[in-house]
């Protein structure tokens, strides 16, 4: 699985860049910065981990992850202007990452015997939360509560994932299809600009 | 102790209600109205899982809370307008839940061998830190900081249990006058108005 | 190594001072400033315990983090305007503070055999993040992430303290060599007002 891995990596890689972007435009000094890119990369799987206590977590365990975050803050640091021309291909990482995330995640949770409900949140935990507590350190309400259907993409993807399990279907191929169903569907969204419903008002009561 | 589990269930229930309502009048999505019914109604005991080491925690042990928290979710959404007339009662649940979760989250404490004091503190963030996650979540000050003695309610329950653990009271009948401590107090103090002092300036000092 | 312990109740009084001001000063209500005093004063030690998954946690595992801080509290309680006239005493002792935490998680993670970048971060986190769950709690961006070079301080410390294990220097001349290297660029740095760079603009491009 060592595409998947590489995969991983350039999303922990765009992650960490629109952590420091984010951060940078709150005027964080580089300490700053490299906290929210770091919090934004991994934050997702590193609560995760905790939540299931899966010892060492993530960076913890594999320090490949801290040094894709340092390199995406240099680089960010140095070339911040010409980063904005790069907004497509940041976007097609991204969502490769929240891909992977989710269903590396759910591996993570099926493999430590949870309920597959559990292993399916914590897929979603893993893609989701690493962009909440960006928001919250940075003193926003998360983005992901708001708009677009990020969450539900991941776990279309999540529940495919779980469907073709129980059809045997192997691991690889698995993960490509279901990883394809969450890009494909967050690229819909996002042109089509889907958003899920809200709560103004109850479906039978008069506003 | 089927009795104490039916009224657990019911406490989250309410919790997730108003954490659901908080989250629709923030015009969250659907995902984010999920999201903050969940950590309203399951994050304190789950922060106390996580500080205790006790795995696997709350909501992963058990699915019925999941289950829980989404019945109430679709409930809210289905009918939000209609529920306005019953926030007597979702008080009263909730108040309920507080004392119930207070109280199991103090036993799961002493269960562990922690230390009375320490058993005492993990009960009230069972009780208190759903709604401080929920608070910091949605970009708010926690209420729980503010205002109210809903603090002041658990700990004086907590205590109670502490002391008649003390004198041999059966567990059963120690949780029914603890509890009651609690949900006498947070009656009173509601009804009442009653706060804590704040720091305002010190009490020897002039302002 | 008590005379290190000493300094670490010093700190631990030092931080939870500082906390309970910041909430007293937003009018948060007796329970709120305990709760605010206990996360800036151990917040960071708590965080770094669940990630290495070093269980009891640090105010767990030994009460006096505990009593001292609810000493800390009742004394801003009593004394809030004089305490003013102590905030050079304060700073002090903060400062004593974060050189202590950062070199004792440090070691708590070289201990449990911790990679040196990752025991490195650890020390990182005890000092810093009882600040940063403060100000997620009061809702305001962290502080440390615009200013004063304190996180660096604690950087340079901690690289310190990790060369001279490498020179076989002795653990308590080591100790004490590291804390002050972190004591002295922190007093220089606030004297000086020194700040990291910020990114602004990438340092080839054009604004």
């Amino acid at each position: 699985m060592e595409f998947i891995y590489v995969l991983d990596i350039l999303g922990t890689f765009a992650f960490a860049i629109s952590g420091a972007l984010v951060a940078s435009d709150k005027k964080f000094d580089l300490f700053g910065v490299i906290i929210i890119a770091f919090v934004t990369a991994i934050g997702g799987g590193m609560l995760r981990d905790v939540l299931i206590n899966a010892h060492p977590i993530n960076w913890i365990g594999d320090l490949n992850y801290l040094f894709t975050i340092l390199a995406a803050v240099i680089l960010t640091f140095l070339f911040k202007s010409k980063i904005a021309y790069l907004s497509k291909t940041l976007f097609l990482f991204d969502t490769v990452g929240i891909s992977v995330f989710t269903l590396l995640g759910l591996q993570k949770g099926l493999l430590l015997d949870l309920h597959p409900i559990v292993a399916l949140i914590m897929g979603m935990i893993s893609a989701v939360f690493g962009g909440v507590l960006r928001d919250v350190l940075t003193n926003k309400v998360p983005l992901i509560f708001e708009k677009e259907i990020y969450a539900s993409a991941c776990l279309a993807g999540g529940i495919s994932y779980l469907i073709l399990v129980k059809f045997n279907v192997p691991k690889n191929i698995n993960f490509v299809i279901s990883a394809s169903v969450i890009i494909f569907i967050r690229l819909i969204s996002v042109k089509f600009q889907l958003q899920l419903p809200k709560i103004n008002d109850d479906l039978f009561g008069k506003s």
